[in-house]
């Protein structure tokens, strides 16, 4: 159920619905309905397309690629408020400890010439550059399109709309430097960044969104990865109008950022905590990226390329690692 | 130390010999040192250039892909000989279930409106769809090109020619269909593939290997991924005439397979029992993809294409997961 | 919520009914109601007292003890047919890896010279020789005295019956050497222990059982417990004849046996696939322990004994690991 | 390798040699020679045996008892400057869960039926109630009796002198509790116990130590172990001049305290940041345990018990949980 029929409605009828999002309210707190059909388990990323995937390779020049991840280490800043696993790396073969060990029963001079290291690693889905499936936040028991925690959640995760489901991604990407707009190194801590921020930096660098985009916004946090405290303690974030620019106005298919969780906290909702999760994953249908690395694109001060993404399949998650390249356009 | 120079050797000696890889017989058995010089991580990785990635890319044409990786899933294949942690995935909050834990202390109004899910996963770095790095596999206590374990392991993994070391992937893809060739759906239990097999394959084919491919080699092995005991148990691989083609006469920056080990066991070297690991790594700077799913670029008779991976940044690691795509090229 | 309040039974009749125990039919699959009261969780460790304890301690003899638990370790047996976490044990630290990755900045020196090995571990909580908190099995949604998983089953498991409930074991302890009474190393595999069994392997042995004892049954399959495959592999396990017999008419305060799941498969009901569970932790409110070491007891013929056990305060877990000693007694 | 020979000295010698404990300087900074032989793995728990055991037991009185563990969970207090894991507790199954995974392909009927509930866990063996086994802490690659990390050690721990080879504990006992014969609730933060504190509450509490006893000190701390933050920040600890007491002066089979990491931080050795650890265990082969809870013994003035402790049997490690119980002694 991986796809979603298109022929429900008219394309004409969806681009518009698409491009300018649904007109939620702060106060509809309630799932979305896919226009895709009540199959749809993969929300906007229906908006990419064999069409819209050549039309953004037709455009790359040359050869340079960005990376867009982080790395993976013990002591890696990860969202820690709910006690959640921290990234763990461990070897389960070393060199000399096979001879010692001897888990495959060859014998001393034989694991003494060949030497075979082995790790293991074990991660809450939610850290590292990574992006959110729809699955991760829903309201009232539902998520996007109404599927219900007690007919589609098992041990082992959500039988539907599961990171599984997120196809390779190919896209225009649009980088909107924030940071930059604001002439800082960083935003401050616990800046809220908001729809005028987004469009003033976007007139600044002279770009404009279009539906299907994937839309990574820079706070400047990646300044700080390394230093996990540093990084993690009140960042900056996405307020509810910068949230619903993106997806009503700008028409974006996924939207990303380079910090922790994407949206600002303390939430602008008393009723929800992480109501731009909820807004865009459950409501609008709009995988979220967080963690994503976007120092050399600002620092090149590319803004529009190419972006490619694949990540991990990961049945049932909520989430999956990624590690995304971007390609300059003509 | 990520890159190396290339001051150190001319260009046109160098492509000479990586064309044909070093002359390196089953008994040389110690690791190779690096043409890119004393500080290289990532052996023929170095091919990569934003030449060889503009190359492919303006050749690319329209917009389909190819998902060249697996998914993950508890009961998933992984090799298990030597004791190494299953794939495991978990949920660390469920809709209600956060209602009774209450981890963030929002109360059962907060918990039953705001439906959180989160997962979190364990495994061996080398399971699904993946790449080995350098460091996977050394002789005599040193890896490719002299690293030597007691210098640069420690309880985190190398220190050097770890997984982070590998860039994000874009090059020339060549699929050598050895099963279609033989004009079988998969190839025989322990079937070992060899030089000639993959030189008919070619011609069949009518595709050459070119300096800097990816060259992905597919036994039909991943007909039966979704049974693990059936995909495990005596598969298909590369004897060592094959890898040897591949590299000393293809030309392979990096290589791969559909299987699970990419090599054929038992080992054809006494004294080795993983000699084409061996050989690659360690020996010839090669890494080395396994578990990667070429069913659909078979049944469409895709042979050559623009090959795209990312694998995660995993510090320190000797293998990472990796979903790789694959886009058609003219 | 540890503790019942004794107070709403008299204590004459509890006995009664503890002795004998509740007359549950097969047909009756509805979890049971606590004699000890609406708030009890621990079901017939209610039977402990100080003079329980005081009894047992009083007639203690010697200084020989018996270690009644096995060994973890990777490929130690555990039930594997649901898919739950194998055993792991892998290092954090080793006294040269600290030097390499020195996570206390302490420099070589001191790396070099305080030699630092550390260790984890990661399980399934139901392997090795371990306690069954009521929590594991229920029936249509409730466990032991009608708690409901919808009101206290978290994403850290129940907040009620968990493991971290039980005291302190201290208690007369008999073994009922089945294996030796049929004159067998060790029973048949998928040998179904029956209630004659119990009372001519007690009868051979000389010896009764009494309210609140802890009645461990050998069937001789620990002696392959070193071969997991074999020890696995279809063993013998009581029938529900034989676990009424333990708790209605012996009185048993907790049972146990040295195989891997207490009970024989397949199952004698039709409409559930672990009778023997359900009836023991839901109906009758009677821990199980799994994998208990009998071999040097049942070699020396002891067959009466204090018995000692302190398994781990794993709060919310259904189950946790426990290493039992038997001292004789006169 | 489990018990060593007592044949090589003569009791006597011995004796006098374990009461007094060897003569070691702070500048002797390398490890101890076992006197129970060359083989030895287990240090000062030679001490006990069966005349040893029995002389604690047969002074049991009455059948009240005391649980000197913790308990674990998310949150729990750890030692977390290396980057060890944390304690992890999660559900494999849940009843309605097994529903939506069914990973028996029982169907749904037995699946709501029959309610089952798994939990996994993983933790660093050094967290909760614990012992120190001899190989936790060595000097210059080496650990308690001479045994070398590079013919020892593998992927999976210590092939001697591990966790495995803890016997069954029981012992007299005895409570030193510093804080009450200070008059605090509990220590100050960073207090470093000193051979006078202790020789001083010994004295209060009119209690002598003896050869073969378990000494576990009281600092108070554990009155905020609910508080993990609280609990591990600049905790009180043993000095040299106690631990040296404890050993020497007392002859102490094994030590333990309440707080996080037995001794005292900052060091007081230049060249040792953990020199308790390594008098302990390396030089002196006696098991230290961690996190004792001693609040109810300390209520009641129960400074002198029969102390059962039983380890789990973690093959390789250098540490594992226990679950202590007390009883009170005529």
């Amino acid at each position: 159920m991986k796809t979603a029929s298109l022929v429900q409605v008219s394309r004409a009828a969806l681009a518009i619905t698409l491009a300018i999002g649904a007109a939620v309210t702060a106060a509809d707190q309630q799932v979305g309905r896919s226009p895709w059909g009540p199959g749809d388990e993969i929300g906007r990323l229906n908006l990419m397309t064999p069409e819209s995937r050549a039309a953004v390779l037709s455009r790359i020049t040359g050869g340079k690629t960005y990376d867009l991840s982080v790395e993976y280490f013990i002591g890696m800043p990860s969202w820690q408020a709910a006690g959640d696993p921290h990234y763990r790396i461990w070897m389960t073969h070393t060199p000399h400890g096979n001879t010692i060990a001897d888990p495959l029963g060859l014998g001393e001079t034989m694991n003494e010439h060949v030497s075979y290291t082995g790790t293991a690693i074990s991660m809450y889905t939610h850290m590292g550059t990574h992006i959110d499936a729809l699955s991760q936040f829903g309201l009232d028991g539902k998520i996007w399109n109404g599927f219900e925690a007690s007919d589609h959640l098992g041990d082992r995760g959500w039988t539907v709309a599961g990171a599984e489901n997120i196809s390779p991604l190919i896209a225009r990407g649009v980088l909107i430097d924030v940071a930059a707009a604001k002439g800082v190194e960083l935003l401050p801590d616990g800046y809220r960044v908001t729809r005028d921020d987004l469009v003033g930096a976007l007139k600044r660098q002279n770009v404009n969104l279009q539906p299907g985009d994937v839309v990574l916004v820079r706070t400047g946090r990646m300044k700080r990865y390394e230093d996990a405290t540093a990084y993690m303690t009140n960042p900056p974030g996405m307020g509810m109008s910068a949230a619903r620019f993106l997806v009503e106005e700008g028409g974006a298919m996924i939207v990303g950022a380079d910090n922790l969780s994407f949206e600002a906290f303390p939430s602008e909702v008393e009723s929800n905590y992480v109501p731009v999760h909820t807004y865009l994953l459950a409501q609008q249908g709009t995988p979220i990226m967080e963690l994503v690395y976007l120092e050399d694109l600002a620092t090149d001060g590319v803004y529009e390329f190419a972006f490619f993404g694949g990540s991990l399949r990961l049945r049932g998650s909520d989430a999956a690692p990624i590690r995304p390249i971007a390609i300059p356009v003509r």
